[in-house]
């Protein structure tokens, strides 16, 4: 395949155009815009996988039937730190804001608060979440579970998805925010792989057989068609470099959001139709049950500027920590446009015309 | 080197052997059990590099002051939810045990205890003490620093510990239990690759450039010399298969260890004459804040199953969860004694004569 060709979009523009599709499905002027937060935050922060490019995903999980429009969540359970939520097949973005919000409040009147949430749909980037807690002055957490493409180590079946972790935490001059799959990469980079017709590094990836391959095409297709294989955990497809270790985490990401939910785990998602099952576990803590909240700051900003000034390796221009790249990122897009590629761009148009809008008018 | 020899030694007269020369740096007998509990419990689920084979460096730290045997710890901060103890420079498993109980019992009346630990030594095996929590039916959470061994990712200089992570979960008809590194080996793993004179894997460890060498020998004489270079993190020393996300969760043990405790990041360890400075994180959640106790143990247990009943990867005989290899062991070993190498049972002999204690009197 020809390597797809970018065309630099302006946030404001793109935005008014996600807002306005997702007006068009029926959500409120309030919730189109969150959403659309949500979605152009990975644009921003570089993660092109988890932005504008599924819009063409959420398109058909919305018109579907698989979110439900309309949901309305319950609170099955409620204590002082903890809740859990049935999401009613809630829009994901709108039933993890709503979610972390409950845990940010928990931790404002407990110290900590933990929201596990059932029966939801994808949620964007991890991250988001994670932050909304390190912006109120407190840790954020966030984990989901997804339909599964990860393989245990020395498996041949997926049963994990890629389980992604994410954590906030406030620092000077630029906040902590871890946010990785527990799988060695996620989807996304296998199918840049493949349109580049590129090998894939040994270790990211098993065949039906459970054999490291270098195929990313064989190992997209059998991952759509669920013909066994898929991508193997952080640390790779054998113990010599851990995988065992990245397996381990993502059977916790499962525990935390699939199992305390209620829900589903990984391995028994998107098996009925109309439905995702996924699930998500959120956790605020305010860091001052350890202490002076500006002393616990300053010495985590003290550490990682530490690291950052730490000697480079030969050849190595910079060491980043978490988050640096996001900030950066951020801003050059929000000076210079969105890098929107041409598949998905025909994509929004499409969609554009399913809805009744225009392209045109947004982006002239 | 000649490869090691091994002769297994039963666990009880090990356990008489330990407890004995702990007792005799000053140690209470109850004190001494503990501490002998702990340093077998590595052995006997097979982690050899955390047993027997360490009394030689907690005799150094012992008799060279690092350890004070007639410790004080002060509770420093204390709410419902969490805890920080100064350690005074407790003997690591001496104080730890104490700080899972205090998360223990917090989780018992509150849902949940936290307990940051500054001021401390090596502990052991992080395991220990999150299986404390499962064992009352908790989840149990444990994590500590280390003396800086991990090399930032494209840094040259080690900056971060070990930074295991443990988590510990009841389930049937094996308990649940992650213990891992966030370094991609422990430093006990280069070890046994220049005892063996074999080339390291790519990717394991960086050199004083910051470039990957599969040299063993020198990356051991470096990291004594505090020369430069190391370990990489869990991914290996470059992003290409995730090294960016062993580093994250590197920084993160140090967030809630160094940093949580008002103690030292790993960093800064080790470099005061008589202090290691170790900190270490303990934590239990009562898993009810989600539901029934029953269901969420009898769900997760059987996500376990369907993992490792999940179809094997062509050539391979099984699919393990976390903790069974672990029971397995330490069921084999009670009945066959625990294989200690030529080089630990000389350290032995020479700590018993060293404490006035005959060897012999032991192992007939």
């Amino acid at each position: 395949m020809t390597p797809m060709t970018y065309e630099p979009l302006p946030y404001r523009q793109l935005s008014r155009f996600c807002a306005d599709v997702f007006a068009r499905y029926g959500f409120t002027p309030d919730d189109s815009a969150r959403i659309t937060e949500i979605l152009l935050c990975a644009d921003l922060y570089g993660i092109e996988s988890h932005g504008v490019q599924r819009l063409i995903r959420y398109h058909k999980e919305i018109t579907g039937g698989f979110v439900n429009i309309d949901a309305n969540p319950a609170t099955v359970v409620d204590t002082p730190v903890s809740a859990v939520i049935d999401a009613d097949r809630a829009m994901g973005q709108l039933i993890s804001t709503q979610a972390m919000d409950v845990a940010i409040g928990k931790a404002k009147s407990s110290g900590i608060g933990m929201v596990a949430v059932r029966n939801s749909n994808h949620f964007g980037i991890a991250g988001f979440y994670a932050q909304m807690a390190s912006d109120a002055d407190l840790m954020g957490i966030c984990m989901t579970n997804t339909e599964a493409i990860g393989v245990p180590t020395y498996g041949k079946k997926a049963m994990l998805g890629t389980n992604p972790i994410a954590l906030a935490f406030p620092a000077s001059p630029v906040n902590f925010l871890y946010d990785a799959a527990t799988t060695v990469v996620p989807r996304g980079k296998i199918e840049v792989y493949s349109k580049n017709g590129q090998p894939l590094p040994e270790g990211w990836a098993v065949d039906v057989d459970g054999k490291a391959s270098a195929d990313a095409d064989e190992i997209l297709r059998n991952i759509i068609a669920k013909a066994g294989g898929g991508i193997a955990p952080l640390g790779g497809d054998t113990e010599l470099y851990g995988g065992h270790k990245g397996y381990g985490l993502g059977i916790i990401v499962d525990l935390f959001c699939g199992v305390f939910s209620g829900g589903k785990t990984s391995n028994h998602q998107n098996l009925m139709p109309g439905s995702t099952d996924i699930t998500h576990f959120f956790m605020a803590v305010d860091y001052g049950l350890f202490g002076g909240k500006e002393a616990i700051r300053e010495n985590f900003s003290t550490f990682l500027q530490e690291l950052r000034d730490s000697p480079r390796a030969d050849g190595r221009q910079r060491i980043y920590t978490h988050g640096e790249k996001e900030q950066e990122s951020r801003a050059q897009k929000l000076a210079s446009g969105i890098p929107i590629n041409a598949k998905t761009r025909e994509e929004m148009h499409m969609i554009a015309a399913h809805q009744s809008l225009s392209y045109d008018d947004y982006f002239k």
